[in-house]
């Protein structure tokens, strides 16, 4: 069995596996409700919301592309606050819908810091949205949305907050209702030990006011569609059955676990393999303070192609995980531990590195 | 275990469930490459054709929509031939993004007819392109595309003919090129006996050329990247990989029947069926010439409410079939036999109407 460490999608854990195979059901019928209303449920518990929670079977860029289309007109003034590709990716997303974004774009491998977030928005008096990026999956940054977050909403002219938490909602506290986030999204195949199809997004009550005053087109994507069917806990069009047991047994075993415990156990893996790489004298792209609880990016050493290595870790050591990506693809190296994750998973990761370097 | 009959999800067989349950890999890797070309190869034997098909992480109506955003831009000029609730609701995404539509509706219940198709087209000079719906899954009819397409192709400004054959390919005989047929698709969870979350869609080299000039805004629906990922059997964003597990599964056994096989065992089972309902006295909503291989509607006999009556099939008999959509809601019922069904299972069906039609 090989150890997936990239990030996403990541493994699953046993009951996650076997409850796919269930045979599928009718997703207009009294079983399907109760389970997208179980998820729902157990969703809002983990976004620490009490907003809609809509189930869109599609992957993560297609929530980000939801959340761009369904607020804002042509023209709308935002701003992306970026630090690597995922939020160059949502930028692009804005740009295509022909948003008047403004794009301010920290280095790669380092967060998005408040002083700059602040000074940003004080030279923009109308401002319908700030986007940004929670963990960047292609560096592994953690920004600190308990500090941004009222940086934004303090803005006169009440921008919507619109956040990409994919890859570390479930895993990472992010409590949306109390940063009055506005729209969050997510994706099954992150912290959430869940199979890929299936991309989650809250949105609060003022942003749904604006919905009713957009002016891109989108069906699909459409979240007007989408509330109407929550009101019986269905989807508009035919929903990932199979994705979608496997997110409810992945959320029965984190309910039971409770948010406390698992936000704590990533943040504990994210400290000890940052703790172990260092001790094997491997260089961390990210700062301690900087660094994501679900993702950690490595220098590889001097002299050491990073796609041989990383051929080497998969054909010899069946160890799978991820290069870098952007301006960073090439460069780097990067191991998730998110969701179904234990330190021996960890241990072994450092244990191959350390074999693996002296035969690359 | 309940009899599935509805026109998707549907049943899947017990390999297929299995597979389900692989540990998901990464969507980046060789082994994902080796199952996506595959599938692609599988497909396009099925889809009789040598273009491209790319897998969308997606809902069918994705797929639909898909095909509105790829090759026109505002105010080009288009007609949907509709007849029933899933061509009314391609007609509306063609609407949303602005395409001066012409939307010539049959009855529900009976096909496009092609003198109508003649005669309509001869009047409009300027002809992006025609929309057309190959099996409505709404009514449970089929319309003839070896008539309908050579009227199309025939046209003098060289419209595209983009054919939703959500639930009929794979199951119904339908050949790509021979047809000329731009662009076609269908979906994971109908005739394919796969779990649903990934629309399949096939693109002519015509239609690719006029993507080009296309001026609708998309990104997860913007088949260039589709392409562009396709050349190393990829996909953009995160796939649904363990539908597409499902999906290689079902694919190899399909692939080892034949599709001649399972064209004819359709258009039998149809017949079969069709003949049963009749015997035991209850009326079929569609002519046997216009009557879909993949999908049967009925009308309840008078006095039937058709939602009792499908609660009580499913509640005493473990049943489960569709009521009617659009205008036909609450007026019809629909049986599916498509994809992993017997002549068994439909002579259920018939056993179950004999005894339920006394309680009801």
């Amino acid at each position: 069995m090989a150890n997936l460490r990239i990030p996403g999608p990541t493994p699953l854990p046993p009951q996650v596996l076997s409850s796919l195979s269930q045979q599928v059901i009718s997703h207009r019928g009294k079983s399907y409700e109760k389970i997208h209303q179980e998820v729902v449920d157990n969703l809002q518990y983990f976004f620490q919301t009490k907003n809609p929670i809509y189930l869109l079977t599609a992957s993560g860029t297609a929530g980000l592309e939801t959340a761009v289309v369904n607020f804002f007109s042509p023209g709308d003034t935002v701003v992306f606050f970026t630090c690597g590709e995922f939020g160059n990716r949502w930028a692009e997303i804005g740009k295509r819908y022909d948003l008047n974004i403004n794009q301010v774009k920290f280095p790669e491998g380092t967060a998005v810091k408040k002083e700059i977030v602040q000074q940003t928005l004080q030279k923009i008096k109308k401002l319908a949205a700030v986007f940004i990026t929670h963990n960047e999956t292609g560096t592994g940054v953690l920004n600190n949305l308990f500090e941004i977050a009222p940086i934004v909403k303090a803005h006169s002219s009440k921008p919507l907050l619109l956040v990409d938490s994919v890859s570390a909602l479930g895993g990472v506290n992010l409590p949306m209702d109390d940063l009055k986030i506005d729209v969050l999204i997510t994706a099954s195949q992150k912290a959430w030990m869940s199979s890929p199809g299936i991309s989650m997004i809250a949105v609060s009550e003022k942003a749904k006011e604006r919905q009713k005053n957009s002016k891109i087109p989108k069906y699909y994507f459409d979240l007007s569609l989408y509330e109407k069917f929550s009101q019986k806990n269905q989807t508009p069009a035919t929903p990932a059955v199979s994705v979608l047991f496997s997110l409810k047994t992945a959320l029965e075993i984190m309910r039971k676990q409770g948010r406390e415990k698992i936000f704590k156990k990533h943040l504990e893996l994210r400290d000890y393999f940052r703790g172990q790489i260092k001790k094997i004298g491997l260089k961390l792209v990210v700062t301690d303070k900087e660094a994501s609880p679900t993702v950690t990016s490595i220098w590889p050493p001097e002299g050491v192609d990073e796609a041989s290595w990383r051929k080497l870790l998969r054909e010899k050591y069946n160890l799978v995980i991820a290069g870098g990506m952007g301006d960073l693809k090439g460069k780097i190296v990067r191991v998730a531990h998110m969701g179904y994750v234990t330190k021996s998973d960890l241990n072994q990761v450092v244990d191959v590195f350390k074999k693996s370097l002296k035969e690359v």
